[in-house]
């Protein structure tokens, strides 16, 4: 029997690109659609909406009604909101996926305690491929160690961005670190010019590169005496998030412990 | 103290290669040199014939003087050769480092059963960045199942080669299978030309460039829906097999346990 | 004043892309939109079928009414429907972009013809990156002769591709080996695998990689001893084909001289 | 009959590079070897200084007894002593190659000079690649404009490298400002860091990375809407340079007509 899902904030440019997700995805099926009230969207169908054919299932702005027969509800919304649907998800059993960013430690804190009554998945990026580069960089920045392999993080972005590098570089960044045991903000060296000296062993360099209209490339470097291994990320389009978050939703479906889980544990990385 | 190595096959390009690299590891000095008998190179300076400053050791054609005082012999020879000398380790508790390729299923034996008494780490390829690779490629095609995700592996070397793909592009491709559970044989696809029909799910295809100079690139692509992974290695010089020797000779320097190691076991992969 | 356009096929795919293409770029409107007679599409907003606002310009099936007050006609039809087009737009002096593959040789004397009357652009890639592309690699080919430089074609689509190698993949070829001065029929390696033996001197080799979604990739890679240059193309979205043939209006726009021009034209290339 | 070379500061690491570049290239011969007065390199014979077997030709620090019997020159020595030799070959008419930087304005009026009396090839990079990139890069500029596609400058350098970016990336970044007619100094972005606001129109951007033994990568991007091109060069090995003066000189000696040329020109570009 399919998965039936339920999306809250399925009116916005995210909430549909779920919406599409979980119709594309075998094994899932769109149970209900949840807006907040005074939404445009609340009386539309959420498959039209998406630029499907209709689904039958209506955008409400009733939170009881969208999860009535539901298994996994699926949260890119806000922090507040988040927390909310985190205890709504606890007390009826339901599991909760979080796509949410910019929780406080506090949101943190009460979706880790609804954790303990129901099954959650939370992570700032739901990309498969950026968190599966993430488990690799750890792994190759700890088996080649700062004396022989220097770490270098290449990103590029659309030219739309206003800030680097990008956020995702750094959370490789952190992973680089973590695998070397130290903290990468002692040790980043975040853009060079001019004379700059050679370069210290052990620090973690980033270079950021923008213009088009590329979605996000990421690449990490590890450059050695004669040899270098080089871990790249390449995103094509945005419906990357939805499918990763769709794709927790069904592992956390077939899966009864309780509690808090990440995109490593979806993907079965240590 | 340094650790004291004996290299065997000191004339030959490998065996010079692997005197360079020893000379300039840290902690590794070079105690030994042997060459068989008949050879030239024998009475020669070893450094000196590396191209190096003489480093006071000559090659000797009688293995007993080449191996006194030593901690750890490297050996790029040819299998029978191998096997002797793993005999010899093992009686003398000397650690061996072998990176001899064309091994028979006796050889191999033979080699295992040496290592129950000393301590060996052997590999067809010596390079840390290829065992590195080797490694994430298997936990990427874990992670990233065949439904959702097309193994390519891409291989470009120098014009003088005469086979396709790679022993490496075979290697990363064997990885690759093991992580799906799957063999090789029954899934690979070796080149494209003409009306190939759609890829088949599950397959892993391979892609070969040559020309020029090129030492050695291998790039392995997990290619899903709006997104790419890629893991590439690229070689300048051929002596990061050297240099790899070395960094396996220093690892074991510091296991007491005998057995016979890989280089995942000195990169402290699983 | 803007400059306007008439979109024939416009209820396609394509047609549609054109739209929008047409509705983002500065300094062209939509004036027209024609399907065949019986296609569905007739009667309904050029605009709304292409998922923009409705433009106020309804698809007709009278193709002198689409005609009316036009500046250029964008065609990505079929043979026989281009040549018509071809043969109105000379009667009219209205200039024509055709973006249509599969002409014969017949339908390209045709089309000649009438580009006596009228100015005309033909290309069967409208794309200009890959336009450019072509003409670089011409050049490298030429300045980089075949006694120092080998020539590899690399391209990459998405796993429903049945043919290898891609069509501009095969352009890309046929640049180098124009600019070798050999025909590439005679000098092209399609693929490898097994024992190949050494690379043969002048040869243009090819490899092909398939997997995911990949619009398309290509690189040419030109190899020496100690050096590589690469000229790569990589497309994110369809669209750009679009673009490319509204970029072509508008530079045929400000051009008097009747006559058939290509993309190279276009991007000011000789 | 062979192109006869005479080789100026023969005694150091370029000068060995360029006699390994000469024996190794068909249609040329050393005929003379100069080093200036007191270098201990005087007297030895000039092949087995460069790691090859005897060449016959002895080290001289007597520049008439160099130049005997020569049909060009090849420099890589220091602005004054350049002059001087082009003086020299400009007397005896004599080609001359130079590839020696940090010539003052002087010091290049004084070779254009000598250049009314002979044949000069001057340039700062004599790499056949990079030059043939810069002319891309301009063409690629210059048919791909500002509002349409953002260019980026991206370079590697292993970590010894003291300044960002790398005197070459500059060089293309220039090549690049050429064709969109601007100056580079005014539009280009040298590093991004932080808040830095959404990429500005027209302006050429550079990323710079650093680490392991690379001996120079640098690409150059230009990205649109949709679509990407890349052109990029890899150096393996430092003796492109002098290969690239062989082939300069090689290309001067079939060449009547005096004049100062640029690697442009050997290479048969615009």
């Amino acid at each position: 029997m399919s998965m039936k899902v339920a999306i809250v904030g399925a009116g916005g440019r995210m909430g549909r690109a779920l919406v599409r997700a979980v119709d594309e995805a075998s094994g899932a099926e769109l149970s209900g659609a949840y807006e907040r009230e005074g939404s445009a969207h609340i009386g539309q169908d959420a498959g039209t909406l998406a630029g499907l054919q209709s689904l039958g299932i209506e955008i409400t702005g009733d939170i009881g009604r969208a999860l009535e027969d539901t298994d996994v509800i699926i949260d890119f919304t806000a922090p507040s909101a988040s927390v909310a649907f985190a205890r709504l998800a606890a007390d009826r059993g339901i599991a909760h996926i979080i796509g949410t960013t910019g929780c406080t430690t506090e949101d943190d804190a009460a979706i880790a305690q609804a954790a303990r009554k129901t099954r959650i998945v939370k992570s700032g990026n739901m990309s498969l491929g950026v968190n599966l580069l993430a488990s690799l960089v750890e792994q190759a920045a700890r088996a080649l160690g700062p004396d022989a392999f220097d770490i270098e993080v290449l990103e590029m972005h659309h030219k739309h961005k206003v800030d680097a590098p990008s956020g995702t570089a750094l959370l490789l960044g952190e992973a680089a670190a973590h695998g070397r045991g130290i903290d990468l903000r002692d040790n980043a060296v975040m853009s060079r010019e001019g004379h700059t000296g050679a370069r210290q062993e052990g620090t973690i360099g980033f270079a950021t590169l923008r213009g088009g209209s590329v979605v996000g490339d990421h690449s990490v470097i590890l450059a050695g005496a004669g040899e270098r291994i080089t871990i790249s990320h390449h995103a094509e389009d945005r419906a990357i998030f939805a499918r990763g978050a769709v794709k927790a939703a069904l592992w956390v479906h077939q899966h009864e412990a309780h509690g808090l889980y990440s995109m490593r544990d979806v993907l079965g990385l240590q």
